[in-house]
């Protein structure tokens, strides 16, 4: 039988893991089926009810117990965010491969240390960047990586959604700035997990932040003052060479799950939006100059792995499927493939960089330099073991 | 612990079913986790092996032993076409609920026949029209049924792929005859399961099928005369009163997964295209003057049951997924709820009986009622028992 | 000095021609400036007025002034349809050339009458047939003829508006039967001329009509039986081997100017769609496997005549200036030009016999010869003189 | 008869405003038809070339004869960038009216001095930022007017060619610092004169400049650095308190006249594309919630003033066309109409300055106080007169 999984967590991200868990084995005939071990979740009741919902074997109140379970190879973190940290290095110190949802941690200190931890460990450690996984995300990689758009001189990355477009939406946790910054923290890790894996990393920066609303009414008859900034948006210079803008917006009405790719080279162009996640577009100048415009590639069995999951083209992958792939990918990490997929926590902690540099930068007005955030701010990290 | 599940078929089709019975506990809470009891396949070896890829308890060589195993409830049946009839007909005379792949069957007189087993075993026997799962297909119907678009007066159909289009491709079976009319066949349903449920039934019809190739490179080096025909299509008027037009192409270069729907009324109209599967498309005339237009909705957690896989809007679901709502759409007939969104075997011999009238006419060049279909044919089918 | 030219019609396709005759010469650097020499409408009062307003020399309320007139070279027929066919044959026996709006004429009879008088007088009679002058047709007619998407084997033509749709809309003339078939006459001849210039003919064809509202209200407070079809549709097959789909509605809400193609070939297929005017799409199996898509390709100085109008690419043609370029080929033809690229009366006659044929196939239910339509018909138009 | 006109330059946009004359009474019925007295261009012959091309009375090799000539009333100006201000400052003090096409001026000095001449005369003087003047850029104006969007939080704006996007293209005087800043003031004027129409002004901005290549071939067969920057991009805050990010680039593969807007507010959101310049999309949320998305409104008689150009909807509008809108404004201002869709040389100042600061910051690094730039520049033009 295959890997033993415990799972932290039952509500939508955990489902999510739990899909991916049950469906792993039947979509990659290379894979050895899961054993489902144990669920965890805040109170005993739950847990063995949501076990019992997901097919894992057992359920326990206390995450501590799944991680100490020797059954248990492998835990699938889907908790709360604050709890990530905590969680990931427990289990990577207990000996278990992790799989942690994004976004990493909820403070750079934390991140540093849960990578610290992976470092430790030598065990696999990976976060939940599914969007990644997309085949027509891996099939532009492709075309980027054979220079079919040159070298990339620009790029624009959006994400926008409405969650927190309305003005008379109640004040709840979201607006709260121990929650984190915003839009920055909940979005921009996400178009930059993708620039990690098309292009590079962001070297340096300058950011702004905004809030659409000053205030949103309570749920009493008040208002208070919101507390961080639902839009942000920073330019950028990255290591390859490019300069480029990045978006994000969670007050964006209209936009429901929006990650927009604007990919300029010396010999043409990638677009992508997640909104249309199974269409990438690309014009090239290899095409004859009567003939060129941007062309529409539907996904299909020629981009991997789409074949395991459906046999004809342009019949479509879903969000959710996304995570199957991941969920693959992280197996092959574990078990030794060094071109696995993921991002793992070393990647992890450069994005999350990016966005403390971004919040910095907003603050402060003035460019940054990516690299230089977080040894700046927590010198002790330097030497970390 | 649920129903008892029998596989019949582990190819492409047979993946999709297994990961249907897989998922469908996980993503609907309701639903009490199949038994994955049994698999047939061609061979005992090929049996076992996915029994154990697809998380299936035992794997035979004869599907026989599975109809008759008393641990199976229901049974999948995702084999060649041309067993389709003798399975579900055997499966219903066992006492087992059948979901069968389409095309329900190879002949018009076969359909009838697992009509006629399913009215008498009085168990659930529905076919695999999995397109009319889509949430954005069932917010067409409810918007059409809430009169939105007012009365249905005009409706085209269009479904079209490319794997024909290649006139280098060699000549194989799906050229034969004895394969089906070609399009008519492998396409047509498709669209008429969606008409059946968005609006009604073709009444009569004047069809044409044409042939992009005469003949086909063989193997060897010859040529051999192609039988059947890649392209069809039919005027049509419905007994709801409206007209149309089907039109279907697996020869159609650039298309991969494409069926098209507009559907014209007294007040507005809807766009629908299955190659954007997450989209719909309306036009209204209850919107002001200055602000009419055709609008696209995403699909999101208001159009059931898209809440149960994602939680936020605009995250897309996949083709996969439909069979997952299909499964449970089943189980919701099987335990008795009248709605359930199934293509049952009456309403399938409707779809079969306007395809086989549009073969007929396509050869005699005049208009044909569809009613008169199978019973003109098969007289003898009048008084089945 | 330019030609001198004479407008009958100063309603919206009268203004059409005059902004043609005003700007040819200014955008076609070797085209002399035509002179604006007369205007006829139907009082002395208006047709002065418009004179005006148009630049024209003078204005009269007798068109057979306006062809009597010697300083007039060549006559702009924009007047109500019935009269097309007296005014062009009128016209043609003065020796002028004609520019005569669709449709060709009220009847058959009409149109055979007008092709033997261009017959007949050596003059150039062209009708405006204005959407075979966008760039991106004459685009797709090379790229057609160079074989870029192989032969030709299967093509759907949709012409769709909504200024029907309206059940509430009184009665007027439009539903008159008299003013026509309704769809087929108002529309089909747009599509059937971009066939005509990107294909061929249709030889034979079945067709269906249909009202979508059987009576609409007068102006009093009763109701009308609507006398003429909104909707039709038909299969055909054409000289070059394709079979195809015609459709047209005028009652299509949503639809404003839709021309739609479909052209599928061996080797590709072409997409088009008047709404989007500027833009033209193709697959092609010439491109490398993992770039094949549709690609959009934008109107451009490399697609004549756009650079007559515009130096940059992608900036945008609009409806009107299609007239410009069809005063530009109608003085090509004038002049001698044998590839000038319009639609004479031999070929509009052809296009008519089409419509012709069509309403007859809906009346009778069964498939016609296209080529046997007028001659069964009318068989004294065989010795026309 | 209506106004004498002068048009100095006929190249591309020389041709452009020729044809905007000649059409503009023939449009709009309320219009006395502009006489076309004289053309200047560089060498008597060639202006007397083209004063017979596009129909003007005379051609003179000065310009100065024609502003001097007391037949003109208004004068076009279409000549390279460095004369605008001198041309236009001599035609206003010698009483004429002024259309002058953009960039203003190749300094903001020059600016300055123009909008002061300006001021001083009484006169007329518009600059020619033809797409405001598109009907579905109104139509926006007046939908968020009326707060169909809510109060706009976000604005994004993005204008990209890919004219200077070939590496192998030679270097030109385009790459000369001389030339400009390079995309900034090729493009940005252009989003900024939508954004001061739809929006307000920007306040302060931080931006940054990017060479997508550092040197260009010559036509010999060396190399030579790029003196300036085809790509720009800058956030911003306007004086109506929303955030957003300015885009451009002209090295942008793909792009051919793209000018993408993205305006959020608190109730809705409205898109453009200037490469679809015949739709408008709006999403909002006065719709019902299952009917939410994003709407295409397509260019109809609706939105004026396309009623005047064509009777139907939906049939396009074409870029040439939005210059004869702009005469037609032109025409409104000159005759005292306060309302005149225009942007006169005071406002045209107002982006000058903008396009200035965006440029100083992205030499400086920092956030730049837009109403700062020019006066803290030259001092001297506080007390212009």
């Amino acid at each position: 039988m295959g890997l033993g999984v415990g799972l932290i967590g039952s509500g939508y991200m955990g489902k999510c893991h739990a899909l991916a868990w049950t469906s792993v084995a039947t979509v990659f005939p290379d894979v050895r089926r899961p054993r489902l071990v144990a669920l965890a979740d805040a109170t005993p009741e739950l847990a063995r009810q949501q076990a019992e919902a997901f097919g894992f074997g057992k359920g326990t109140g206390d995450w501590r117990d799944l991680i100490s379970d020797p059954a248990v190879d492998v835990v699938s973190i889907a908790a709360p965010n604050e709890f990530h940290a905590d969680m990931a290095v427990a289990a990577l110190e207990a000996g278990k491969h992790v799989w942690c949802e994004k976004p990493m941690a909820t403070s750079l200190e934390d991140a540093i240390r849960m990578r610290d931890a992976a470092r430790r460990s030598g065990k696999t450690a990976i976060l939940g960047y599914n969007y990644i996984q997309n085949p027509m995300i891996r099939h532009a990689r492709t075309l980027i990586a054979e220079g079919k758009i040159g070298v990339v001189n620009h790029i624009r990355l959006e994400m926008d959604e409405d969650y927190m477009a309305d003005p008379a939406e109640p004040f709840y946790w979201k607006s709260e700035r121990r929650s984190g910054y915003g839009a920055l923290d909940d979005f921009a890790v996400h178009p930059l997990s993708l620039l990690s894996i098309l292009h590079g990393r962001i070297t340096s920066l300058v950011a702004d932040m905004a809030k659409p609303y000053e205030e949103r009414p309570t749920r009493g008859d008040g208002y208070r003052l919101v507390e961080n900034h639902d839009i942000a948006q920073a330019l950028f210079r990255t290591d390859a060479g490019a300069s480029g803008v990045l978006m994000v917006n969670r007050s964006a009405w209209g936009r429901k799950g929006r990650i927009a790719l604007q990919i300029f080279g010396s010999k043409g162009s990638i677009l992508f939006d997640q909104e249309r996640m199974n269409e990438l577009q690309i014009y090239s100048t290899n095409d004859p100059l009567d003939l060129q415009g941007y062309r529409t590639i539907l996904a299909a069995p020629t981009h991997p792995p789409y074949r395991q999951f459906i046999a004809a083209p342009g019949h479509g992958l879903g969000f959710n499927e996304l995570k199957v792939i991941e969920c693959y990918e992280l197996l092959q990490a574990i078990f030794g493939e060094h071109d696995a997929h993921v991002i793992d926590f070393e990647r992890g902690l450069e994005i999350e960089r990016a966005v403390h540099a971004a919040a910095q930068s907003a603050e402060g007005g003035t460019w940054i330099n990516v690299g230089s955030v977080g040894f700046l701010m927590m010198p002790e990290t330097l030497n970390p073991s």
